[in-house]
C-alpha cells in the first residue's frame, strides 16, 4: 500500500492532459506549489512510550513484533481520507502511534489490552488501515480532550455521591462513569495494534454455510481461501484489495454487491470481542429473540469497544456466472423510482448502481473514460446465479421508467474499474484539485431533500466545485446517496475541505439522514453522529465504553462523542 | 381476552371423547381435583400503593386511566405462559400490578415514568399481555431481590472509588452501577403500564413502504388500518389476534410468514423509546454505518429498559393472492436437508415449515384433527404475490428429498388453525393435562444435536410426556426448533414443570441454541440468557440499564440478570 495515498504503487497512473485541460478551465485548478513528501521526511513527535512499556509487550508478541521505526509509525499514522493523504503529502506525521504492535492470537490480543488498560496505553485497532473517516487517527488533542473538565466532573460526581445514596441513587453514576469515560488525559502513549498476523481461516461449515475468519484477513485472501470451497463472501466494497474482514465488522461496511450479498453486517451471525474488561463471544443460532442483539452493538463500534478477534460469517457458493450491463434512465428522479420499484417489489440484481446527471456525464463511473459520458443517468446492473433468474424482469421494470439498455460495455467498463477510483484521486492530488468522497442514506420520501441538501450546503462552501452523486445501495424502504466532489485548492486544502465537511454534516443531521452509510464515523463524523442519535443515545454508548474500557485506551477520539 | 387462558371465551371448545381417551391411555392424564377458580375467587395481595401516589398519576392519565379493581389487576397479572395460566386457574395472584396506569400518549407514558422513577414505583409494560416467559409479571421476590446484598455492593463501591480514582478509576463503576441497578428493593408498588390507548397509525408514507404506529395497536388493527391503504405487515404469530405492535418489537417476535417478510425486528426501521432518564429516537434510514445499530438494541429490550412509544414499520403491497400447500418428507432429517438448500438458494416460499414425525402422527400441526396425522413428516408452504413464482422451484427441491405433494387441502387446513393452538391449551388444562411450547434455533450443522438435546431433557424430567416438534423459521445459515410437550399433571403442575423447564433450558444452553428464538427472556429465560451471552453481555446490559433506568423501575425481574 502507497503510504500517502492509494494501493498497488505500480499501478499508479498519471492524469491525461486532456483531464488537466478540463481541471484548469472548468474547475480553476493549479498545480501545488510544493511537491509530496517524500517517507523519510514526514514529521514524527518522538515516540513516549517508556522502554519499560515497549519490552513489556515485547514479551506478549515477540520482539519483532513492536515496531517503533520512522516508517512503520508512518505507515499506521493515518486512514485513506483525503485529509489523512493532504496531510501526509504535506509531511504531517500528527497523530502518529508511538509504536505498532502485532500479536499473533486472540489471547495475545487480550494480553495486549490487560497490559495497556493498567499501563493506561491508549489502542487503535489496524485492520486494513483503509478508514476515510479518521477512524485511526490518536490526535495528541484527543488524549488531551478531557483533561480541563475531568477533575471538575469527578469532584462533582464525588460530592453529590453520598447525598445521591441517600436520596434515590439516581444521578451520581452519570457524573462518576463520565469522568471515567474521560479519564484519556492521563494516557502515556499510543500503539497501533496491527491485525495483520490474525489472518486464518479457521473453519468451513458447508453445512450451515458459515465460514470462521481471523480479524485480519484482507478481503482478497478471503475470497481466495473460500474459492478452495467453492465458497464466496460476495463482499466488495471499493476498498476491497487492502481492507480486512475486521474492519468490515467493526465500521459496518457495505459492498458494490450489496443489493445481492447485503451488507456486512448481514453477513455475521457470529462474534468474538476482546475488550480490557474480558471477553465476548455471541452468536449461538442466525437470529434470536434473546434480549438485545447485543451482536449489533460491535459491529459499527469501530475499535471504541474492543478488539473483534474472531468472525462466524455466512457464506454462499460461488457463482459460476456474473453478467453487468448499462442502462441509460432520462433522469435521477426516474431513476431512482425505478431502483425503488426493484427493491420493493423484490427483484434486486447483485449489483445496482445509478449515476445523476453530472457523475453520468463525467463519467467518473467509468474512471479510465472521463469525459465521455452520456447525457442522463447511467445504471448498472450486475446478476450472478442467484440473481440471473431476474433479469428480464428488472429490465422490464427499468424500461417501464424509460430506461434503454446500453449493454454489456458500460457493465464491463465498470467492473473493470470498480476498484480503480482511489488510484484516480491520487492523480488529481498530485494534480492540485482535492476529491473527496461522502454518503448519507435515508427513506426513499426523504431522498430529494437529502440530495440537494448536500449539494447545496456543498456547493456553498467550496465555490464552484464539481459534485456527483450516485444511489449506491438500495432497500425497500430507502437508499444510499454516495457523492463525490472534486474541487480547486484554496489557501490549506485540510482547513478548506475541514470547513466543508463541518458544513455538509449539519446539512445531512438536518435534513434528517444518517451521516454515514458504510464509511463509519470515526473522528471525521463524531460531533453529527452525536446529534443523530440524541444526548440519551451518546450516554448509552458512554456506559458500555465505560463498562468494557474503563481507563478510556480504546480508539480514544473515536466514535464516542 | 379470557382472563385465565387465551382469546374469546364463545372460541373455546371441549376435547372430544377419543382425544380424552388417548390423553388417558397414552400419557396417563387424570382429570383435575378441583376445578379452576373464578375471576373473583383469585387471591391478590392489598395494594400498596400510597393513595397519594395513585392520585399524582390519575393526575397525569386521568382518573378513569387508574384502575385499582380487582378485576383489572387480575387481568394484568401475568401473561399466557402455562405456569401463569396454572397459577391463575389454581386461584393465585400473586404478581398482580397494584394499579393498571393507560396513558393516553407518548407524553403521558414520558410522565409516568418520570413519576414513577421518583417516587421508586416499579413499572411494567403491557401490550397484549400475551407473553409466555413470564415478561409480565413482577413477582415480589424480584422487588426483595437484591436486599441483602445491595448495602454490601453500596459500602464496597464507596469504599473503593477515592482508591480508584487516584490509581486508575478502573474498578469503581462496576461496583457502583452494580449496585445502582440492584437498588429496586425499595420500589414501594409496581404498576402495569397498559398501552392499548396508544392505538393510532400515525403515518404511512406509500413512497418509502412506511407506517409509523403508536405501540398499543394490536396486530388485526394495524392490519385493517393498513389495508385501507391496500397494505400489509406481512406479520402473523401464533398470538396475532392480541399481540400488540409494541410487544412484537419489545419482544423480538417472528411469525409465520418469516420466510417471505422477516421477522418483526426485520420490519423495524425507526423508534422512539421513553425511558426514565428521557427518551430516544432512532432511525433515519434502512440501515446505517453510523455506529453500532441501537435500535436492535431496544428491539429485545421487553420493557427492562423504557417503553416504546412509537415503531417506524416497513409494509409491503397486501397480496392478491394466498396459496398453502402440504408436503410429506420421508423423515425429519430429509425434511431438514430440503428447508436448508431452499433457504440457502434463496428459493423460500412465505410459510415455510416442517413437522416431526411425533407431531405429523399426532397432527397438532392441524389441531382440528387430532390422531389423522399420516406417517412421514408433514410440510407446509404458503405463497402470496411475492413468492408465488417460486412455487415450482420449492417443490423441484422438496421432490428431490423424497418429498410427495398432498395438495392444497393440508394447507388450507393449516391456515385454518393456525391461531388455535392456545384454545387448545386451555382444553388439555382443563382435562388434566399440562401443555407447554418452547423454542430454540441453531446453526444447521447444530440442529440435530439441538434436537435430541431437548427431547432428552424433556423425556428425562417429565417421565414420557409426548414432546412433538417443527422446524418454523428459516435462514441461510440455520433454523428455529419449536416444541410442544404434552404430559399428565403428578404433583403441583407449576412446580412440575418449573423443574423441566430448568433442566430443558440448561440443555439448550448446553447444546448451543439460543434461549429463545422468537418468545423472548422474561424472568423464565433469565439465567439461561446470563449463561448464552456470558458474564460480560450481562454487564453491558446492566451498564444499559443503569443510565437509561437508574432507579431500576423498568419491569425489574425481566431481562437483564
Amino acid at each position: 500500500m502507497l503510504w500517502s495515498g492509494w494501493g498497488d504503487p505500480a499501478k499508479a497512473r498519471d492524469l491525461p492532459e486532456s483531464v488537466l485541460g478540463l481541471l484548469r478551465d472548468l474547475l480553476g485548478v493549479r498545480e501545488p506549489a510544493r511537491a509530496a513528501a517524500g517517507l523519510a521526511d514526514v514529521r514524527l513527535a518522538p515516540g513516549r512510550l517508556p522502554e519499560r512499556i515497549t519490552r513489556a509487550l515485547a514479551a506478549v508478541v515477540g520482539q519483532p513484533h513492536v515496531q517503533t521505526g520512522h516508517e512503520a509509525r508512518v505507515r499506521h499514522a493515518r486512514g485513506k481520507s483525503t485529509p489523512d493523504l493532504l496531510r501526509l503529502r504535506a509531511g504531517d506525521g500528527s497523530g502518529a502511534p508511538d509504536a505498532v504492535v502485532l500479536p499473533g492470537s486472540a489471547a495475545e490480543v487480550e494480553a495486549v489490552l490487560r497490559l495497556c488498560a493498567t499501563e493506561r496505553v491508549a489502542v487503535v485497532p489496524f485492520g486494513g488501515g483503509t478508514s476515510v473517516v479518521g477512524g485511526l487517527t490518536t490526535a495528541s488533542h484527543d488524549l488531551a480532550g478531557g483533561l480541563t473538565e475531568v477533575p471538575h466532573d469527578l469532584a462533582g460526581g464525588l460530592t453529590e455521591v453520598p447525598h445521591d445514596l441517600a436520596g434515590g441513587l439516581s444521578a451520581s453514576a452519570h457524573d462518576l462513569v463520565g469522568g471515567l469515560s474521560a479519564a484519556s488525559h492521563d494516557l502515556v502513549g499510543t500503539i497501533a495494534l496491527d491485525l495483520a498476523r490474525l489472518d486464518r481461516l479457521v473453519e468451513v461449515d458447508t453445512e450451515s454455510m458459515t465460514a470462521v475468519f481471523e480479524p485480519g484477513v484482507r478481503a482478497p485472501e478471503a475470497e481466495r481461501l473460500l474459492a478452495e470451497h467453492g465458497l464466496t463472501l460476495g463482499h466488495f466494497p471499493q476498498s476491497f484489495e487492502y481492507a480486512t474482514l475486521g474492519g468490515f465488522a467493526a465500521a459496518r461496511s457495505s459492498g458494490q454487491a450489496s443489493a445481492g450479498y447485503g451488507r456486512f453486517d448481514d453477513m455475521v451471525v457470529g462474534l468474538t470481542l476482546a475488550t480490557p474488561e474480558g471477553t465476548l463471544d455471541l452468536g449461538r443460532a442466525p437470529r434470536s429473540a434473546a434480549g438485545p442483539d447485543l451482536r449489533q452493538l460491535v459491529l459499527g463500534s469501530e475499535g471504541a469497544l474492543g478488539v473483534i478477534t474472531s468472525l462466524r460469517l455466512r457464506v454462499r457458493r460461488a457463482p459460476t456466472t456474473q453478467v453487468y450491463e448499462g442502462w441509460r434512465l432520462p433522469g435521477f428522479a426516474e431513476g431512482r423510482a425505478a431502483l425503488r420499484e426493484l427493491a420493493q417489489r423484490g427483484l434486486l440484481p447483485a449489483v445496482l448502481r445509478l449515476s445523476d446527471e453530472t457523475e453520468t456525464m463525467i463519467g467518473l463511473a467509468r474512471p479510465e473514460s472521463i469525459g465521455s459520458g452520456d447525457t442522463g443517468c447511467l445504471a448498472i446492473t450486475g446478476y450472478d446465479d442467484g440473481t440471473l433468474s431476474r433479469r428480464q424482469a428488472v429490465a422490464d421494470v427499468l424500461t417501464g421508467h424509460g430506461g434503454t439498455p446500453l449493454g454489456e460495455e458500460p457493465g464491463r467498463a465498470w467492473e473493470h474499474g470498480r476498484f480503480s477510483a482511489p488510484y484516480l484521486r491520487d492523480a488529481l492530488l498530485a494534480a492540485g484539485a482535492t476529491v473527496e468522497t461522502l454518503e448519507t442514506a435515508g427513506f426513499w420520501s426523504n431522498l430529494p431533500r437529502l440530495y440537494d441538501a448536500v449539494r447545496l450546503s456543498l456547493l456553498g462552501s467550496l465555490g464552484s466545485p464539481l459534485v456527483m452523486c450516485h444511489v449506491s445501495h438500495v432497500y425497500e424502504t430507502g437508499a444510499c446517496l454516495y457523492f463525490t466532489v472534486v474541487t480547486a485548492q484554496h489557501g490549506d486544502p485540510v482547513e478548506q475541505w475541514e470547513r466543508a465537511k463541518e458544513s455538509v454534516n449539519a446539512a445531512i443531521v438536518e435534513a434528517g439522514g444518517t451521516i454515514s452509510h458504510h464509511h463509519g464515523v470515526g473522528r471525521d463524523h463524531r460531533d453529527a453522529y452525536a446529534a443523530e442519535i440524541g444526548p440519551l443515545g451518546v450516554e448509552i454508548l458512554r456506559a458500555v465504553k465505560g463498562r468494557l474500557d474503563p481507563a478510556g485506551i480504546m480508539n480514544p477520539g473515536a466514535l464516542v462523542p
